[in-house]
């Protein structure tokens, strides 16, 4: 055992891995794995993407940030991604009558980017094919998986051929219905939890002006935040906008009320009504594209002894309100990463570690994610929320070693999660304080208003 | 829809219903499905215990209360199970000095009942086998349910025959491993969690004293708190008791660090040394007894339409820590007649109505469950808790009308567990702005107590 950095590189595998998934995150994993040595076997369920076979209904648009950054810098991918990415520098609210409010995500030159996730994907996927030391299997279905022979059943799902496949190790990055996470379920001992909203979501388009132009403000991310269900948009490269409604199952105003073309239509005009113009194919995309649940799952452990190891949705699937779905996953491979440069393949001692370590984070980003949900459905249309966020944020200009916004912390910097999230419970029961003596933008400045808040600080570390 | 009862036990049954799991909770709701005038399909995995295969590894003796009995009495069980029942009247704490405390559990009169898990089991499997209505089927292990096609595949353990069966309403009474909650599981937006404690539990015993009489006292939970862990022991009707002992898992003091019996034997020598001289087989048992483990498991919803519903440990599985988990499963069967009294056969309603009266009811249970193992296992070893619970006795007894201890709304009332949960947490506030002001059981009686304790009450409905 040494805490020196283990040797990259060597000319001769270390050790064989088998990785279940080649999302995102399976590709980055597979990447960040041979980067140390390994060889790598990754197997895909679905056939190739990067042909011309159709997409699955998962999000088409995704928003990277500070973390997921760091972790495809990692592996010297960054620059390429970036060159395809459209940065959003803030939030642009769209009120009932089409009024717009804008609110900065961070500090001047702070964005978070719109990147689309069958382009990422299939990036990554040029990336992974070009590694002489991972072998790429698509159409592979996993079937089974038996831990205690440590043998995969996996199925071709083009010649229907089932075999078995021996496994060392084996890293379960399958995403939030996993079927490595199902063999483990099996064991003894096993904590799981799955809780869905009752809200659903469906993908919407809002079509590029002519010329593939932007119809709305291209460097943002635009919400119209409705109280008990909201729409967002975010921007594509060709000019469009890929926008999703988030809207309950049930009740007045949901999925189960909107039946025709017409009363889909009729909605739309009444509540989004700057946003129907711009959206010619709504009542076809409406009935034609899946309603899709929105999940959240925990489970512990992620490991079964040295042998294998969840990451990803797999171990921590979240809702994507906070927009650090694959963010946290690309952290899993950074925090990975560190610890096999501590520790080597040294993988009891890594994979123990990385839960230890991992767990409370991913725990805190899911409270955070539904936390943001009711904040963007619902906060975010109160005057008085805004006027408290723009308090937050001069405060923050004044004190910067003591005060950073929750969602800087989350998004802009590599905080663990759950310090993120004690940080931003404890700002908040500041806020509260301080609010009631504030009544507009300039009462900041009041010396009474001063006074409480160099008495806050004074009392943060 | 009428909101009168519904006749009952009319000539003809009114509907085939099909009844997964034949413990003791099964049993029970076939009785009361039969009483309303429904025929019964029963199906159960293991062998008929009443008789001589060997019983499963589940807990020997289970506690009685009022719940229980009243949802035995409605079916007019309750004086057949009393003869073999015993009466416990209170705790006795056993501390490492081998010392003593009582506690007794409510007021004069009201116990809990040790019975046992077998007995009650074949007691109940003699009066389903008299029902003219219902059909026992032994010995069939539920392996699929189809809810599209509403068909089970069930094995037949014996013959190794499978079989497939129709059904028109299936009620999963199957136990915490449930096989019809697993097809519930696979439906989308179906909420489920199974949480472990890190602690096991394994059952012994302490013999008889010569002459089947019973060598500590009969009446009466024992319990060895030791803070990290503890031990109970219920009485038998043949004079031994059966231990439990709840230890963790890993540890300095655990399952793990007890691996001879050398080191069990010194282990209870120094941790239980008045109960280890009767324990002669300790050193036996401890290794040929299985380790169990303990979960909790929740999930929502309960039903399927018209055509399944949970009960039981399927529909909520809970710690052993309130002796509750059979009462709450006989409870169910308690609200699912008065609704059945209610609305008849609108099985529709009667699903919903009942997993909405009873959700909520089971979660609060489950945290009490929770909530006792460390008031079991730590707090009743603490000299200021055990005045703490004189005091809130005295206080009780005081103001019967505005105080009922949380024991007592759990264990000796029918109130909704969620109802004596909230009342629980607001009392458990009040003693803890009383006790500061109290050193001895006579302090109770000084004015100025008085008078905070009249202050508080005053404030409370």
């Amino acid at each position: 055992m040494t805490d020196m950095p283990h040797s990259l590189a060597t000319a001769e595998p270390v050790d064989n891995l088998t990785v279940m998934g080649g999302g995102l995150v399976g590709c980055l994993l597979a990447l960040y794995l041979t980067r140390h040595g390994h060889a790598v076997e990754l197997f895909e369920r679905r056939p190739d993407i990067r042909g011309n076979g159709p997409v699955e209904g998962r999000s088409i648009n995704l928003a990277l940030s500070d973390r997921g950054w760091r972790a495809l810098e990692g592996v010297g991918i960054a620059e390429a991604v970036r060159e395809v990415a459209i940065p959003m520098h803030g939030r642009v609210m769209h009120d009932v009558q089409g009024n717009l409010t804008y609110q900065p995500y961070g500090q001047a030159g702070q964005s978070i980017y719109s990147v689309s996730r069958a382009g990422l994907n299939r990036r990554m996927l040029d990336l992974v094919e070009q590694e002489p030391t991972i072998t790429l299997h698509f159409n592979q279905q996993c079937r089974r998986v038996d831990t205690r022979r440590q043998e995969l059943e996996v199925l071709d799902t083009e010649t229907q051929q089932a075999r078995v496949v021996p496994y060392r190790r084996l890293f379960g990055v399958d995403g939030a219905y996993s079927a490595v996470r199902s063999a483990l379920q099996r064991t003894d001992r096993f904590n799981y939890s799955q809780e869905y909203l009752n809200y659903g979501y469906k993908e919407l388009t809002i079509e590029a002006a002519p010329g593939g132009q932007w119809a709305i403000e291209k460097h943002a991310l635009h919400i119209w935040p409705r109280g008990q269900y909201m729409m967002i948009a975010l921007p594509n490269l060709d000019g469009s906008f890929n926008c999703t409604l988030f809207f309950p199952y049930e009740g007045p105003e949901s999925f189960a009320a909107l039946q025709t073309p017409e009363q889909v239509t009729a909605f739309f005009d009444r509540v989004f009504p700057d946003a129907l113009p711009l959206m010619p194919q709504l009542a076809t995309e409406f009935f034609d594209n899946p309603t899709a649940s929105l999940v959240t799952i925990r489970c512990f452990p992620w490991t079964l002894q040295d042998q294998v190891l969840l990451l990803g949705d797999a171990a921590h699937a979240i809702v994507p309100f906070y927009g650090q779905g694959m963010n946290a996953g690309f952290e899993d491979c950074t925090v990975l990463n560190e610890l096999l440069h501590r520790f080597g393949p040294d993988w009891a001692r890594v994979f123990q570690e990385f839960e230890s370590q991992r767990k409370p984070n991913t725990d805190a980003m899911a409270d955070l994610a539904v936390y943001n949900f009711r904040e963007m459905r619902d906060r975010v249309a109160d005057p008085r929320f805004l006027l408290q966020k723009k308090i937050e944020s001069k405060l923050s200009a004044q004190y910067p070693d003591k005060w950073l916004p929750l969602y800087s912390q989350v998004t802009f910097s590599n905080l663990p999660y759950a310090e993120a999230w004690a940080n931003g419970q404890a700002q908040e029961e500041i806020m509260q304080r301080l609010m009631p003596h504030i009544q507009t933008e300039e009462d900041y400045q009041r010396p009474e208003v001063q006074q409480l808040v160099a008495a806050e600080m004074a009392r943060r570390p």
